[in-house]
């Protein structure tokens, strides 16, 4: 059961520190959040008493109302112009909106202020009901993709993209809504791209990193392993011991209170010191929710007061990329606990040789 | 080889024409129609004279070199700061935004003025390295749904989500980069939701609505077939061969010059004429190209003076959906041609029994 008037009303805390009646929330996924309604065309407006009127159009008249049926007290509007709609139950308070809505639209409704992050801060820390479907999807994915490299899934000869399909298949028939983002299935010179996707080119030996995920029931996973196709050379070895070194120190520094900046420099000092800093050119990790790549944020820019707290997410995806040769990453999705940090892709990270 | 300089030519003349220097152009599918550069974090800033300015990060420093350099005289710049780096380019003379832009972006540039249109103006009619992807991506799509149905891939006792996997397993090993929206796969009383997805449910005997779609080389399919699991009864012939009909005409209704509210009125007036007007409850079709859905449409909305022109795109696809009972669409994407009307879908229409 999924309590969503607590989380109305902790946005509704916010909203009332900032000194606004209302907030216009026109991020789809804030929608969510807020009401249970997935549909693709959604707006709402929350007060300070956390009451909420959401509006959509005709083609989600029956959908809206079974998906926010587990909610208290929703005022639902069917119309076709949903913001015009919404500033008319705001009347002469006024609202805020979220910084992402079009400036068209923000134009329109008299350039209302900006409040940022109001709905996002409440959804960093999850909730029982998100924090078990962040385990069933990663759990899925996660067991999928042993099976899948058990069944000879990545092998010499077949391409990248046959690969890939098998995998997609495997997801989808075990359940997953969907793919949470493009696949990267890279071989070869393509694992030294950290974007690479899938590429129609023969799997050749050496890494081939993989990174996958999917929907279910709204949320995300998001998750990286690396095989190696016949026995790694030694340069593949020394990589793959690299990356997973900085990976398990960065998985131990996850707990509460940790610094976000810090975690990411445990991850990055590792690789530093091996004389690879130049080729790890991400960041070590982000949150997984209802968006595949969400707040909090570890990197080596964000701001040092920034800290984990029980029941946020993060992933750990060290890698180093060699332009023109190979590289690798190694990625699992965590929960914040008490005590540290609960991988939601349990399945072994050392290197497997297929 | 697709014509670069001429497409930022034609947004020029659109520039020039509304009295601006420059424009910022920060929607991706409308960065890559003008560049060919496909990174997830891009804008560009174009000016009258056809000149062209590209930013991305440090993660696309290769990728954006390699996919511009079809393009001529491309000024590419990698910064974190994409809209300060393109700003400073404009100088004093200032520029215009997309509607799109994120309102928090547009008042950290200082709230320029929108210029709405410019880029999908030109990319309305599609030229013909266009009209070939959009042919290759459409075709793909057609014959791996015939050969997925002579498989027997819908049948009774097997569940929605498997037989969707399959397909979507079909699409993928023949190459597909990916799938355009999320399919949908609908049998029993889900046939009679044009928004339903794939649910987790047995296929019974009836009608199943099956709407998919994938990219290829950045251009979409979208194409919508319904079977009939055993022999129909005489509510599902009635309503398909009215739904047909209905389809069948508006095809007729596509050539240059038509009117887009026309066509909409001719497929609208059949169903409205055999008493199932409420239950056609979207309108007729849209665009496709770089994006799934974008101009033209044809629905009871648009304006009276908008027409086809030649090399356009249009969907036809009418639907009848009678809640709680059963429902269907058919669907394919067409070319303007200067005879009328190209289908990028060519399987039959009439209906399959499985």
């Amino acid at each position: 059961m999924i309590d969503f008037l607590s989380r109305r009303q902790a946005v509704a805390e916010t909203l009332s520190a900032a000194g606004h009646k209302y907030i216009l929330v026109t991020d789809l996924k804030n929608v969510r959040y807020l009401t249970g309604f997935s549909g693709s065309n959604a707006a709402l407006l929350l007060d300070t008493d956390a009451g909420l009127t959401v509006a959509t159009d005709g083609r989600y008249d029956t959908q809206v109302r079974q998906e926010t049926s587990g909610a208290p007290g929703v005022d639902i509007r069917i119309t076709r112009d949903l913001l015009g709609e919404l500033r008319s139950v705001a009347g002469t308070a006024g609202f805020a909106v979220e910084p992402g809505l079009a400036v068209a639209a923000a134009r329109e409704l008299g350039d209302p202020p900006i409040l940022e992050g109001a709905v996002e801060a409440a959804r960093l820390v999850k909730d029982a009901a998100e924090l078990e479907a962040l385990r069933e999807a990663g759990h899925l994915a996660d067991s999928v993709f042993s099976e899948f490299i058990a069944a000879g899934g990545i092998r010499e000869g077949i391409t990248e993209i046959e690969a890939a399909a098998d995998l997609e298949h495997r997801l989808r028939s075990a359940g997953a809504d969907g793919l949470s983002f493009d696949t990267i299935l890279a071989s070869g010179v393509n694992a030294a791209k950290p974007h690479a996707g899938v590429s129609r080119e023969v799997i050749v030996p050496g890494l081939v990193t993989v990174d996958f995920g999917v929907w279910l029931d709204g949320y995300a996973s998001d998750q990286t392993r690396t095989v190696c196709v016949g026995e790694p050379d030694s340069l593949s070895s020394e990589l793959y011991d690299l990356v997973h070194r900085s990976f398990s120190a960065g998985v131990k520094a996850v707990r509460p209170g940790a610094g976000l900046f810090d975690v990411d420099k445990v991850c990055r000092d590792i690789i530093d010191e091996a004389g690879y800093g130049e080729y790890f050119v991400h960041s070590t990790g982000h949150g997984v929710g209802l968006d595949v790549h969400e707040a909090p944020y570890a990197a080596s820019r964000t701001p040092r007061d920034k800290t984990l707290a029980e029941s946020m997410t993060l992933t750990i995806e060290p890698g180093v990329y060699l332009p023109g040769r190979t590289g690798l990453r190694i990625e699992d999705t965590y929960i914040v606990t008490a005590q540290g940090a609960e991988s939601v892709n349990p399945s072994s990270t050392a290197l497997q040789v297929v």
